[in-house]
């Protein structure tokens, strides 16, 4: 069974938003409760018909729903549930859109009360666009979703989740939560981080005539650095909850940097070459997984 | 005076092809003759109205031009100007597309016989697409093109290949060679290696399940590995013959990557966020170039 009663998003966001509009266009929930720091962006979701109501108590929000979805950033993910847990009513599932799962989803089993169920969820969709005025309906249609079941999650739940995800109109796949971090460090996190400090280092380029270079650049520089445009606070979280993988993929991308660089110094033709050959064939082999 | 007599592109691919092409259009010359390494492209070339005529001699195809078009990857730069020396006539001025100038541009210069001209260009302009197929006469519209013109040059050559590339609709800069070394560097050269070096991080990345996690990327990894795809050659020639400031850029990016390391091992939540913060301002910055 795909549907719930009454439903609470926290956090009316691009993917908060999106979720309730296309979960009410699919008729997969009765009623969605928002919840979130900004008033006025919850007022303005109950005036565009996002969510039914919304309060600014987040045990009033969730109090009667059966389904709770995080859609805050993941830095938010524990003391939110740590402040909901005594209003959640027997039965309910809590779910997330959150981009890290691994000791996160561990924590959040432990601080779950008695009777409710936690299953992590990460719809792979997004943008560097943020925010409530971003949302859209098909903003998860097609796209794959990943759930993280443990040990300690009921079937019908975990199965339950997966259908509403399904319903959404997306490829649902059930992983490992710490395998999840790995994979989505490598997709996500990792090119974050370095899209960060890539468009960080151009800019602070001057020259004796320029003390600002970005104007010579071209649409390289600027797709490349797209991702830059993120929102900071929930890519801050992402970086220090995945912190491992984090740190381990950065090590790993820094190997194969050095290993350029030092073809470079020493004028490395060839290996140069085919190391930069090797990325042609690996980016059109990303390119078939995205047509 | 904008305009030539006889051209000769030496390297017929994405930038000589849509020179020749735009060139034509503009009336900016009478007569193109082609050269490469590839006969078939060369005839496919001369098929197709791109090219007028070509040579499988270099010395042939430059004879009589009062202008030669370096268009093949900067590496061949050198080698090219030293078979075709002998064959070029007085007046004629040589200039190119290269992304490097620098100790390439006086070295061409010390290379060129008595009553030539070497006059360095740079387009910027052109795709992780290459070859003659990808060749389109609007390539150069709109786009800058940095001129490089040193002590040694004479004025009217500089003024001719300023006005050529004005007349192909660039908005046309002087700059110092090493300045241009410098800026290309930033917004362009170091791009394309990390974006290298991330592509082939990413593509190795395993788990227990999967031997390729490729397919759980979204558009994020998508866009900043599109110039991964870029050709291998032209690259490698690139980063080796700017090696000073490709190498120096990369110890400047590796200082950034390395503070974020450092925020994440810590877990340094506020300088996170705040350079993530600074990186949006600066990617805003960047949309506005492009806008």
């Amino acid at each position: 069974m795909a549907s719930f009663e009454r439903m609470a998003i926290i956090g009316v966001g691009l993917l908060g938003g999106s979720l309730a509009l296309s979960a009410r266009e699919r008729n997969l929930v009765q009623t969605i409760t928002g919840f979130g720091r900004n008033q006025d962006t919850l007022k303005r979701a109950k005036e565009k018909g996002v969510i039914d109501d919304w309060s600014a108590d987040l045990g009033t929000a969730v109090k009667d729903c059966d389904l709770v979805v995080l859609c805050s950033p993941v830095g938010t993910f524990l003391p939110r549930l740590k402040e909901m847990k005594s209003a959640l009513k027997p039965g309910c599932i809590v779910t997330d859109v959150g981009s890290v799962k691994g000791d996160l989803v561990r924590a959040m089993e432990a601080e779950l009360p008695e009777g409710t169920v936690f299953v992590g969820a990460h719809p792979i969709a997004g943008s560097e666009r943020s925010g409530l005025d971003s949302a859209f309906t098909e903003l998860f249609e097609g796209a794959r979703c990943i759930v993280t079941p443990t040990a300690k999650t009921p079937k019908d739940a975990c199965d339950r989740i997966i259908s509403f995800w399904s319903a959404l109109g997306m490829e649902v796949i059930s992983m490992d939560p710490d395998e999840h971090d790995r994979v989505l460090g490598a997709v996500s996190h990792l090119p974050h981080v370095v899209a960060f400090a890539l468009m960080n280092t151009v800019a602070n380029v001057t020259t004796k005539t320029y003390d600002d270079v970005l104007c010579f650049s071209g649409g390289g520089l600027r797709d490349i650095t797209r991702i830059a445009s993120s929102d900071p606070v929930m890519w801050r979280d992402i970086a220090l909850s995945n912190q491992k993988q984090v740190l381990t993929l950065i090590d790993e991308f820094q190997v194969r940097l050095d290993e350029l660089k030092n073809m470079i110094t020493r004028q490395d033709a060839e290996p140069l070459e085919e190391a930069f050959a090797t990325a042609n064939k690996n980016r059109l082999k990303l390119a078939k997984v995205h047509e």
